[in-house]
């Protein structure tokens, strides 16, 4: 049994995440790398050491060098807000570590391209966050793509819809709404949404390659947490694009803070000559799936799988048949996954090049939607 | 062509229902048979004239018994309240004519079998409007079964809920709420939404040969709609069955108006040990069904049938795939099939003696739930 | 009791749905003006004979300019492919008829714009059928709009998803099939399906005032069913793109004929700051309904309204609550409104120049896809 | 922070659920307490020491005797099959332990009132493990319900299907399967799902009265796993009755092992005067509510409340809105208010004495099955 000393940037809501999945890996895979909670590092330090209290890590940093230098942590996780995810990830690449970070890899694509080439050269271990990719609803969508069930793919559509900020009285920045300060997160829905299911869309469809779009800025100014006063809005509230996959279907794509009714509604779907997929992270157990060779036409119809089988993708290792996994479960699962690579060899994905392409294409969004055209996005899958 | 002269006695809900089937049938149904409106009766002459009027009758008649003793009248349909149900029926068959009567039967399983015995000795065309079984997607339920689809059947549940008594201000009697005074209705729920329930059960699942029931009447006393009295409520409000079929499996039937937030709820599911059956009338176009057999166990799931091909029972009659019919058209695809009957021959379910089996259980329910112990139905299919 | 002589152009799909509103209008509407089936006409006797038969038409006809100019028809009724929509209505106008005319208006902004000039200049009646804005839930979404239900509008999303052209088999143009022949009708899904979405949307949501477009051709030749030869396709298989709407909110369309497993799916949905509506045709039904204001935090949620009460718009005129109507009602409210126009002399909508508006963006959507740009649409409402 | 040292008896399913919630409460909920693993007991000596070192129990005994005895242990917790829950629960009272016992409590009501005599005359702490209370959803209707939403009830509703057992090849007793071994279990379906159904229907509903029953053996024999000899099957497979609650409304209530397709479907509905809910546990993140009272007709109708707000119970201790919990949390809301109870010296439901009726139940609901006529529960709240 080896230690897999962790060491923890950040202590926010994907700080908590990350750290659960540490903590629960061995109770639920059979790995032979145990995490040990090392470090947990911020900058407020009372946060800090309230975190590491509840969830138990041996000692608190708040400067993260500091982190990124200890010699008893092998694995440095960047949970912080966007505007630090580069200059950690290119340090803790230096300094040897394996280098987990939260999605969007970086704010820019100049940021992305720095954090590759240095966990690239380094050599080392590297992944980004896209934890949705294992949903076991999702995982068993690219497996029954896979398996060619769905054939020649025609169309694909996705989005993700939020409602918490329709009110203008929502500040912007500080360690709770950095989400709204462009400066700390780099762009508004598309970095934070639309690059969840440019992830998943690329995982499941192939590269995207052209696209146009349309972001907007709904709430014009708002005050800023950190300063108090009344500030412009640099992020996009909205952003929708069409797009070209390199496999001649198209996609739209439509990510939002201003739908009302929607807290977290994740959907996607594929449409292909031989079936079709269909998915919302609301009801994360569900994946509807269309057959279409072979099925008798009076019986034909959506499939409505509860994806909680021994059969599907991670279900073994959980409860039994019907009883359902939840969103925490995501980011256990694409931990399991990236220690059996430490086991086996394996690049698991998405590594940071693999989240170098989402980033191409967010950032080929946001062009498109500054200058009202169409934009090649350069992925290299 | 020839004329199926019809005499319809009644203009309530179910007159307008029927009198719509009668006329649309040649617009949809190449059968050679073409009905014509002939008389129309009721009690209330300004009523029926209007009604007349508004559909197309040629004449109006305010006696039943001249409708059925008129020589140009082949078809007697009866759409009065129940209580009147065994007198006209009877008297139609003793003067030769085809009788339809609407659902159910009879008030009691006297009545009923005194209907059956007229029509059978008199030899005439015969029919109770159970409608339900010409559900596009219930009529597919019953193919899916005859296919093998389902196998050995263990389990049948079904209910009809509505909420519209609830208020204890809602009066009894008249001729709007004729189905809340016990004379004219010979029950409550039991005759009004069971009697559906149990037709469609054991059309898809054979007989039931054993109950036992629980009924209830919630409000104790209405306001009598014609004598202005308050008086005791003397029909069930709720019933509810604990059932054997003749096949081995259980059933569970439920019926009542006090279930808020349902109009018109009529749902069933059957499970067998191939496959199950799921059926909602508020989005009737739906059938559900799992199919297990030769189906891998990542994809199995309940497949939601859109029942509005023209691979589907009646709808190539219809429009094109993917369009709803209502509610109204399950009368004309029952009258369709009887009309059939009329050129072929075949006698086209369910007949009188047919409605007589859900008679029985009807009657063998309310006798459970009065003496509180199980009852046999004595069901003949 | 007036009477209201049709001449209908076409026995097609259309052209039934449209007879059996005709047929149908007394029965459920109390209306003044009474449609009478005076003409049939269809190049094909044969065929026009029998559905004069079938329907009830008094005669048949096999040029429309002997329907437009008899002096026994008061309302023209164009039903037949959109390359003569033009010409018939241009010369019914001129005849002083009511014309009514299926949707699209027609294959081109040009041809469009010359039709509400001659129904103008004439002063006669004319509508185009765009029947889904008086499906109950349809017109109930814009009572809750009216009501200031929604408030300020930030998104508005719809799709209308069909699947059967996606076998290269199907042949292109002839009778059946002119909808795939770009001579015939002037574009393929556009003009088709996104059509029906974009009246909706405006009717909803007002103008749309620019589009970003993309469309696709899957298949790109087929055999053409008149010629026997293996020819281009000129229509659009599928098309999507993004609006903006007068009043700020962003909008997202798709249409295609290659979703696998969707027959008619019609879908929208609309985001406010107050609230959020979605609609779904194959369940037409029901309409879905998200609360804001006043609604505590812990019981918020989508409402689904099943709009079968006589509170619901048209369903006081049909059965009970909890029973449904079907596709074809849609039609029968359309023709109930329109004649209730002619009693009171208010101009029903969609009028030909409302439906100019849903051409312009169609022009719109069009010129984008084949210029890769962003069209402003012109619409003026 | 005081230490609540566990003694586990038993490592199967419920094992891993309960020792999932012990190891994870701290992380989630503020509590004073915090549990340490100390034993787990299993009769396998080999599997328990598999199952104490995944989840890191500090020993292993094979004698739950020794659990029991223990003085560094504070609670024990009953995961083992029914036939021992008695026994153990009764020596763990007279030694002063905290006792808590996954459902049923007991095989027979006798059992049962010697361990509610047990503790209670011990004065220890103790609790049933009748998780589906502390699902969010269920939590969130008894809130409704004591807020006053719903008003007088009508009826009740509510089964719990699943389809594990149909294939007659499926073994009965040993360590796996011995839910299906009458000896072990002591009863089928009736104490192992719809004792679930009982538990929550009195928690949201009041006191069942009455009850009429029918429970079924499917399959009449089944190999043994521990004998290998062919032997009579003793468990029912399916329960079914109707019951009468001490407030006037009725209930339905189902459960079986042979209904295909359903894992684990435990659905339940509640209809009163003023509203209704309804509930699914495959899709748990649900709570459907049909608000009556104040709601115009025209919108009204079920909402479908997503229950992932900090305003839902226990929801504030996870993650953001929008984002599910699964089956495992359940569990752990349980634990949390346990402990919170030994804080504050409340009495966390359901206790024994609780549990027992939930007992009385069942022994009614099997006596009525076996005499074929209504059984008074005795049922004491």
């Amino acid at each position: 049994m080896k230690e897999l000393r962790v060491g923890m940037i950040g202590y926010g809501f994907m700080g908590r995440t990350h750290t659960n999945a540490y903590k629960r890996l061995a109770d639920f895979f059979p790995v032979s790398w145990r995490p040990a909670l090392q470090a947990a590092c911020g900058r407020n330090e009372e946060k800090a050491r309230a975190f590491a209290r509840t969830w138990g890590y041996a000692r608190v940093e708040t400067d993260w060098r500091r982190v990124v230098e200890a010699p008893d942590i092998d694995l440095v996780d960047i949970c912080a807000p966007n505007d630090v995810h580069a200059e950690i990830a290119i340090a803790g690449a230096r300094a040897g570590k394996m280098v987990l970070c939260e999605k969007p890899l970086a704010r820019t694509l100049g940021e992305a391209e720095q954090m590759v080439e240095a966990v690239e050269r380094a050599g080392v271990a590297n992944m980004a966050w896209y934890n949705y990719r294992r949903v076991p609803a999702i995982a068993l969508a690219k497996q029954l793509v896979d398996e060619g069930r769905i054939g020649k793919p025609f169309h694909y559509r996705t989005n993700f819809l939020q409602d918490w900020t329709i009110s203008p009285d929502v500040p912007q920045g500080g360690a709770a709404l950095w989400r709204l300060d462009v400066h700390a997160a780099g762009s508004g829905v598309t970095g934070d949404l639309l690059a969840h299911n440019i992830d998943t869309a690329m995982y499941l469809n192939g590269a995207i390659t052209r696209v146009v779009a349309r972001t907007e800025t709904f709430v014009k100014e708002r005050v800023h947490a950190l300063t108090g006063r009344t500030e412009p809005v640099g992020i996009d509230d909205a952003a929708l694009f069409i797009a070209e996959f390199a496999n001649g279907s198209l996609g739209l794509f439509e990510a939002t803070r201003y739908a009302r009714g929607h807290k977290a509604l994740k959907t996607l779907e594929l449409n292909g000559a031989e079936g079709s997929l269909r998915f919302n992270l609301e009801e994360m157990e569900y994946l509807d799936y269309f057959e279409y060779p072979g099925v008798p036409g009076h019986v034909r119809g959506w499939r409505r799988i509860h994806v909680t089988n021994a059969e599907h993708p991670y279900m073994d290792r959980y409860w039994v048949p019907g009883l359902v996994i939840g969103y925490e479960h995501t980011f256990l699962n694409t931990l399991a996954d990236f220690v059996r690579g430490l086991e086996t060899g394996e690049r698991v994905q998405p590594d940071f090049r693999c989240a170098l392409q989402t980033q191409k294409v967010c950032e080929a969004v946001l062009r498109s939607a500054r200058e009202g055209r169409w934009v090649e996005t350069g992925v290299d899958l």
